[in-house]
């Protein structure tokens, strides 16, 4: 299954995506349950796919602007240098550890929103992700267990603004710039992604290939992030482990390769979704 | 005036504090204002003074459990190495800006309450610090404006989990663990306070002063730091912003001094109030 999040006429909602378009689940799998985190909190996922079996879509895509596919998550957990490649070019160490920093909820954009270069820097750069939500929450969960707190997958375009990233040790300032993140199109389901460390990612600009891995390649993987964040922080429905990206960042280019007003920047991953998010100027 | 959010019989509120106790505000304000956070965001601390000035208090300290003074900030911002002496014995390079990192509003505690340290570590360290409560928000806030964006004071103990914090370049780990973050005892207003340089702030562990410095040492003094976060990210009524630790931290000893289940650590900055957390193990 795959599931969007959406405004229609200004109000928030959310459905399922299916052939032709998008079966409105807002407030039909119980009266009170209005956004796709509240779904997952209640474990209605499974529900919605015997309510949208024999149902034909209701609205057209292009009826609804698409919202970031979690708008509101708790937590935003990045990873920072999970591709081996990725750590080479950015001339990191080897570390024991996964590098943890984070997001606030509105910097996230959905699927064709504009991605906004802020207007006091030229130093926007690509990051193409994939995006695990978190369905069963927890706490030092193991391992063996993680994939099971999974509710599923989508793309995550983790824009960052380098030249603030670099003003001190802590990544922060950069990555929490406002719409400077993509995540979408869907939420895909773990049961239609299968085994993720198939997955191949690619990130293209304007068309052109940028960053390309295997999601095999990730240093540490999900089941191992899931545990290691666990262990610090309770983990909660609709919370997002936004993986890391492979090696192929702009900054580290030569000469550097900046996002502007008016490039593309699209999140490939095959059986998860397309990604596409203009990028504009700050007014 | 001093405000405090506590709860009561399991139900969660909000007051002001004055001599011999609370005058309970929630709901009386208005009929939807139920928590500080609210009340700041409606702006009805003013009102507040007009409401309490005859009445006594109805509750006493005794009988409510003080929870942290904003228990759910959108943005807890923190800032690292802040004063002179802590940058000095952390060895940090001087830098050209504020180091940025987040705290998750579920590591925060109220006055009284147990500052939890981890089972699986034995560096839980002590950080005094004053903690700014956003009232009017914005975004690129100018520095001569910041002030008037202020809803209040109070003392906060940003508990660091040293070996957690240090696994890589990035502090998150070790600064959101739960209850690690003692926030209160209440909400200062500015007008209470005066001129913020002029406080002093002590650290105490088991009674013994272990930091001291005065607000006017900042590095970044508060009003550049609401222009730096501004300028990236929206600042909303109930932000919090923890300005940075004095010199002292228990890390830089030698030998190290970290908190031990039985401690007590106490942050003292007459004028905002005394913040008391005892330390227990986790279960």
């Amino acid at each position: 299954m795959k599931f969007v999040s959406f405004t229609r006429l200004g109000r928030a909602g959310f459905g399922a995506l299916v052939e032709g378009g998008i079966v409105d689940l807002t407030g039909r799998l119980s009266y009170d349950c209005l956004t796709l985190k509240q779904a997952i909190l209640d474990d209605l996922l499974e529900i919605a796919g015997d309510y949208v079996q024999d149902r034909k879509p209701e609205l057209a895509l292009s009826d609804v602007a698409l919202l970031p596919v979690i708008p509101d998550p708790a937590k935003i957990l990045c990873i920072g240098v999970n591709y081996v490649a990725h750590r080479e070019e950015t001339k990191r160490p080897e570390v024991g550890y996964p590098t943890v920093f984070t997001r606030f909820a509105d910097t996230q954009i959905g699927h064709g929103q504009p991605m906004v270069k802020p207007a006091r820097s030229n130093s926007l750069d690509f990051e193409a992700e994939l995006a695990v939500v978190i369905g069963r929450g927890g706490r030092n969960i193991a391992e063996e267990d993680a994939l099971d707190h999974i509710a599923g997958y989508s793309c995550y375009h983790d824009g960052s603004v380098r030249d603030w990233q670099r003003h001190t040790s802590q990544f922060v300032p950069g990555k929490n710039y406002p719409a400077t993140a993509g995540f979408g199109p869907a939420l895909v389901t773990p049961d239609e992604v299968g085994d993720y460390r198939k997955l191949s990612i690619t990130g293209r600009l304007n068309g052109e290939v940028v960053q390309q891995a295997t999601l095999d390649d990730l240093i540490f993987s999900i089941p191992q992030l899931i545990a290691y964040l666990s262990a610090f922080t309770a983990l909660s429905a609709g919370d997002v482990i936004v993986t890391g990206t492979p090696g192929g960042v702009g900054e580290r280019r030569e000469p550097p390769l900046f996002m502007k007003a008016g490039d593309v920047f699209e999140v490939d991953i095959p059986g998860v979704g397309l990604l596409r998010n203009p990028v504009i100027a700050e007014i």
